[in-house]
C-alpha cells in the first residue's frame, strides 16, 4: 500500500502527450498495490489508471497481462483495458520503470459478501474462463504444485513461529497433493487470485474484475478452488454451505462442470488453501514490522486446509454430484 | 503519505446518502497528507474528496478551516469547497473520526517553478487575502513567533544531530526576531503553508489552492514572507532573484504593499524561515527511520535564514522600495 515510484509532472504531462487521452488534469498516487506503484490519472478523455510495475514483477510477463486484459475486454468481460499510445504500444517506460495506462473501472469490492455476491462472482468467473479461450500466450502457473516446495523451503525451519504443528501438516499435505493432483483437467486461462478485493460491484451488480498479474494457464477448475477458499468462508474459517452452493451455481449457469472437475475439486480446493497457506506464511515470515503493509494471518489458511481434508466430494461444498 | 483509516464499502455508502452527490461510484485511499487520510471519491455528481482527520488535528479548528473554504469560493478563489450534506452540515464523522467530503480540483503541482509561476502565486495568493475579508471566525497562529520557542524546547539538547552551530544559530536568531517582530501590519486570513505542492496548475493556468489547514489569522505579509521561502530559492539555496520578482509584482498587481510592509518584509522572511527549520529539525529527529514518510532536512532552512540575515531591505528580493 504505497507509491514506491514519484512521478514528476513534467514526465507524466510528457507522456500522456505520447496518448490520445486529451489534457492532463490530475494525477494522485493511490494506496493500493502491494507490488506496483498506482496512480489515478484524470485527462479530458476521463479518468484512468498509470501502473508503474516495480521491480518484483515478472517483466517478461507483462506482456500476458496486458494482452490478457485486451483479449477479456474484447470477449465482453469487464475489466481494466490497456490503453495503446499513438504508436500501437500498451507497454512502455516512466520513471524507470516499465508502465502501463488501463481505463478506470468503476465500482469497489465488498468486505463481506453475501451469496447473492458469490452467485455473481460465480458467473464473472465462468465468463471470464469462456472469455479467455483463443488468447495466444501461455504463461505456467508459477505458484501452482510445482513452485510449492521450493517455497516451503525458504521457511521451512521457521514454522514454529507461526503455529505449532505447522511443519508435520505442511510436509504431509504436500505429499498428499503430489500424490493425489488431478490431471487432465480442461484448461485455460485463469485469474488464480480472485479475492473479493479483485471484484468489483455497483450497488448489486458485478462491475468487473482487477488485478490479473497471477493470471496463468492453468486448470480452470483450480480457479473455482481458490474462490470456494476466498469468498465462502466466514470469519471463524467455518464453511458457508449456502455461498458454496450460490457460487457453484451462478458458474454452472454459464460453464457446467464436467464430471472430472468435479471429482477433483476437494484435491483441488487442498492445493488452493495451500497455495496461499505457504505465500502467506512465507510473507508473514519475512515482511518487517516496520513496514505499513501488514502481512494476512496465515492461520486462516490452516482452518481452511483441515476442512478440505475432511471434504468427500462436490457435494459438501454445496452442489450435488451428477449422475455418472 | 499513508492511508490511516480504512472506510468499508457498506460505512461510506451510507454515509454518501447523506449528502445529494448520487450514488457512489468507486473510492481509493491516496497517499497524500501527512496528517489525515484522504480518499478520492467517484460520485454520480462527479469527483470529490474525502478527508477523514486523524488525531493530530486540533479538531476544534476544523470550523475555521472548512469555513474558510466555503467563504473564500463564495468570493471566486478556487480552492475545495467542503460539501454540506442534506442537514446543511459540512463537518461529520465516518469510521470514528471526523470527516468531510469537499469537491475534487484538477490541476497538479508544479515541481519545479519557473517566474511565469511565481507571478501567479502572487496573485493568487493576494486575492486569496483580499477573498478573505468578512470571514467571521478567528484562528491564531500556532506556528508564529510564541510557538517557536516551546517547539525549539522540545529538541534543544539535540542540535547536534542535524548540524554543528546549530544551537547558536537558533537561539541568536529567536533574540532577534522576539526584539525586532513587526507589528501593527494588516491582518487577515493567511494560508500560512503555501508551497508548491499546495498550489495546482492547468498548463501554465493556476488551477487553484489546496490545504488550509495551517490557515490564520495572523500579518497577511507574513505569507508573503512564507511563500518568499518556499517558491523563490532554488535547490543550491540560492535566492532566484528573478522569481522574488515575478512573485511580489504578481502580488502587488491584486494588493499593493504598505510602506510597513515592505520595511517588514526582511524580518518577516527571516522569521517564516525560523518556522520551518524548526517544525523541519523536530520532524527530522523525531520521525522514526521505519516510516514511509522521509522528514524533510531542515539544513535548507538554515541557508535560507542566513540569506535573510543579510538583506537590507526589500529590493534584496526584486522590488525596490517606494519613495517615501
Amino acid at each position: 500500500m504505497a507509491v514506491y515510484t514519484e512521478v514528476s509532472d513534467v514526465e507524466l504531462s510528457t507522456f500522456m502527450a505520447s496518448y490520445d487521452l486529451g489534457e492532463l488534469l490530475s494525477f494522485k498516487g493511490i494506496a493500493e498495490g502491494v507490488e506496483n506503484t498506482n496512480y489515478i490519472v484524470h485527462a479530458t478523455r476521463g479518468p484512468f489508471i498509470l501502473t508503474l510495475y516495480e521491480k518484483r514483477v515478472a517483466h517478461d510477463d507483462l506482456p500476458f497481462f496486458l494482452g490478457l486484459m485486451e483479449h477479456l475486454a474484447s470477449r465482453g468481460v469487464s475489466c481494466p483495458i490497456p490503453i495503446r499510445d499513438l504508436e500501437g504500444r500498451n507497454l512502455r517506460e516512466l520513471a524507470g520503470r516499465a508502465a502501463a495506462i488501463v481505463t478506470f473501472l468503476e465500482g469497489f469490492w465488498i468486505r463481506r459478501p453475501t451469496p447473492m455476491h458469490c452467485t455473481a462472482v460465480g458467473r464473472a468467473l465462468a465468463e471470464m474462463h469462456l472469455g479467455g479461450e483463443g488468447f495466444a500466450l501461455k504463461r505456467a502457473n508459477t505458484l501452482g504444485p510445482a513452485g510449492w516446495r521450493p517455497l516451503y523451503k525458504h521457511f521451512a525451519n521457521r514454522t514454529e513461529e507461526i503455529s505449532a504443528g505447522l511443519e508435520q501438516l505442511i510436509e504431509s499435505e504436500l505429499d498428499v497433493l503430489d500424490a493425489g493432483w488431478p490431471t487432465g483437467l480442461v484448461e485455460g486461462v485463469i485469474h488464480a487470485d480472485l479475492f473479493p478485493d479483485n471484484v468489483f460491484f455497483l450497488g448489486n451488480q458485478l462491475s468487473g474484475l482487477i488485478d490479473f498479474y497471477f493470471a496463468c494457464t492453468d486448470a480452470l477448475a483450480y480457479d473455482i478452488a481458490v474462490c470456494l477458499n476466498a469468498w465462502c468462508f466466514e470469519q471463524d474459517a467455518s464453511f458457508n454451505i449456502t455461498k458454496g452452493r450460490a457460487f457453484l451455481r451462478g458458474y454452472e449457469d454459464v460453464r457446467p462442470l464436467t464430471n472430472a472437475e468435479r471429482e477433483a475439486m476437494p484435491m483441488l480446493a487442498r492445493g488452493a488453501a495451500m497455495r496461499f497457506l505457504l505465500t502467506r506464511a512465507y510473507d508473514w515470515l519475512n515482511t518487517p514490522p516496520s513496514t505499513l503493509v501488514s502481512p494476512k494471518n496465515p492461520a486462516e489458511y490452516v482452518r481452511q486446509l483441515r476442512f478440505h481434508q475432511g471434504v468427500r466430494s462436490i457435494a459438501d461444498y454445496g452442489v450435488g454430484e451428477r449422475a455418472k
